[in-house]
């Protein structure tokens, strides 16, 4: 199997995402192919003492940088790590492909590029969140269909529960609608057309739920336009870092605090590897025709291992295939 | 001054209401009427030991219980706790009502009692959020108009303005739109609109920020519809009991954690003050022709004095005459 990652991609580019190849060909049997710089690339991979045929370069010569429009950049940057990454996997030269970088431009050239699975109407970026019941929650959309149609939420809904059976191993998946209150006639009227869609649907729906309960486990899959979605990713990851600063500063202004500090610090590195985004990998972008991987611009070298490790386990798991019975049935 | 309160509103309703007012009325110079079944506010404040004439009731033989829809419960249940005390305001034997009830119903038995601000299309509730600058945030709205129309945006952000200023002594508050990234041209066409009738408005607009600046204290009042601003809420309070819930199972399950927390335990007390909803009292309504504070449901003795000390700040500080000034300038 090959996945093709984008090199260039993210905030530590290139060097974490060669040394996240180099880790993942290491750990799982994959081989990669990075794309992008090849010089750089290349220099990156002896001094990560890379030996073997396991990891290959693609070169290209453009970057689309994280602030560039999507749809400008993918039509004008063809030869882009972005473009050129996506191309390999519709030639079918690569299994599944990762990117860490300008997230629009991924969905974008995605959408362009392999095109969306039939039946299918838009493209969903997915992502795991750890949640209180020692499990995690799926939320999609987190921003790729920012004004979507109720369907759409319908189908994303769908292809939660696949990814929730087939990739998180969940037997009866339960699906939830993000909204303001739990009550039926709660919200907009678009939130309510979903919830009727929803509810006559086969998934296992459980009905509306709040934004507090995405993080207490209510359920494994929440369902929400990608506006609502992005801003909840942000806002969570916001708060946890607020709560953190303010704990440390709270505890280093106080000379009891500074004591406890030493022997809390092994449990906040558990509590911190458990909310940790790069355990997660990448957000998986559902609905397109074939595999892609999200990653958050700050994907350090464990994101990019773990992505790679995600992006395996659809292409083994047959994702797409999966997805296809499910929106047929 | 006198400050009608809904005894009968909130999940520990009637009794920290009644603690509140009796708290109240000692530390702030201002008179409680509270509105609710007389005879057990009564009984309550005798446990209380209150004495004087400073707190009276009001009778209100209904209540509108926290499950049940706005519109048809202010229209049916005519003598309840939250139509009686409004009628207070209206009638001017009261200069302002806080309840900590059913948000809903407040919001529009406020709306078809006491009528909007002569110009303000809709009412919009604005909370107050801790922020890391050492600061608050205002963000409006958090639920009073989940399908706004981008003007009523543009008149949540006079009014946060208008607040941020007289109520919260800020001189030049800069004001937000939250969006899904920083740039123009990003989000939906309603978004779109409300940035640049945010533009070309007189405030001190900063532009898009993003759900994590909310926290990073960006700017002073952050305006965004009420879905999403009622999501925000929502998810920042799962959020943040997610991490105490989490930091606390870590802790208590490691020998040094146990031991480390008792040395914690007065910077936890600290932080948890400093990010206590309690803290700040209630949320004003903004936009109704008179003053309207709503309260969380799960208000506490504390929260309920201080929401009687925002709603006092507001009355003397004539906080309505300032907006009309600033809707017509």
């Amino acid at each position: 199997m090959r996945i093709a990652v984008d090199a260039m991609g993210g905030d530590n580019a290139p060097e974490v995402v060669v040394g996240g190849a180099v880790a993942a060909i290491k750990e799982y049997k994959v081989d990669v192919i990075l794309v992008g710089d090849e010089a750089r690339i290349n220099l990156l991979l002896k001094e990560y003492r890379h030996k073997g045929n396991s990891i290959s370069v693609c070169n290209a010569p453009e970057i689309i940088e994280m602030s560039e429009s999507a749809a400008t950049s993918v039509r004008r940057k063809r030869k882009s790590s972005i473009v050129l990454g996506l191309d390999l996997v519709k030639q079918g030269k690569a299994d599944a492909f990762f990117s860490a970088g300008n997230t629009g431009a991924v969905v974008c050239a995605a959408a362009l590029s392999l095109g969306l699975l039939p039946d299918i109407e838009r493209p969903g970026i997915a992502i795991l969140t750890p949640n209180l019941k020692k499990s995690t929650s799926l939320i999609i959309d987190v921003g790729a269909n920012i004004d979507p149609k109720p369907k759409q939420l319908l189908q994303y809904g769908i292809m939660g529960d696949v990814y929730s059976r087939y990739i998180m191993n969940k037997a009866n998946p339960t699906v939830g609608l993000l909204n303001i209150g739990e009550e039926e006639a709660k919200g907009t009227d678009f939130v309510r057309e979903c919830h009727e869609l929803l509810q006559k649907s086969r998934l296992n729906f459980i009905g509306n739920i709040e934004g507090k309960h995405i993080f207490s486990g209510e359920c494994d899959v929440v369902i929400c336009d990608g506006f609502v979605g992005n801003v909840v990713l942000k806002v969570s990851e916001g708060v946890s870092e607020t709560f953190m600063v303010l704990l440390k500063r709270y505890l280093l202004n106080s000379m009891l605090g500074k004591i406890g500090l030493l022997f809390l610090i092994p449990s906040f590195r558990r509590l911190k590897k458990d909310i940790d985004y790069a355990e997660y990998g990448g957000a998986p972008l559902l609905g397109v025709n074939g595999i892609v991987i999200i990653g958050h611009g700050r994907s350090n070298l464990k994101a990019v291992k773990n992505a790679i490790r995600v992006a395996k386990e659809e292409v083994e798991r047959k994702f797409n295939e999966k997805v296809l019975e499910a929106i047929k049935g």
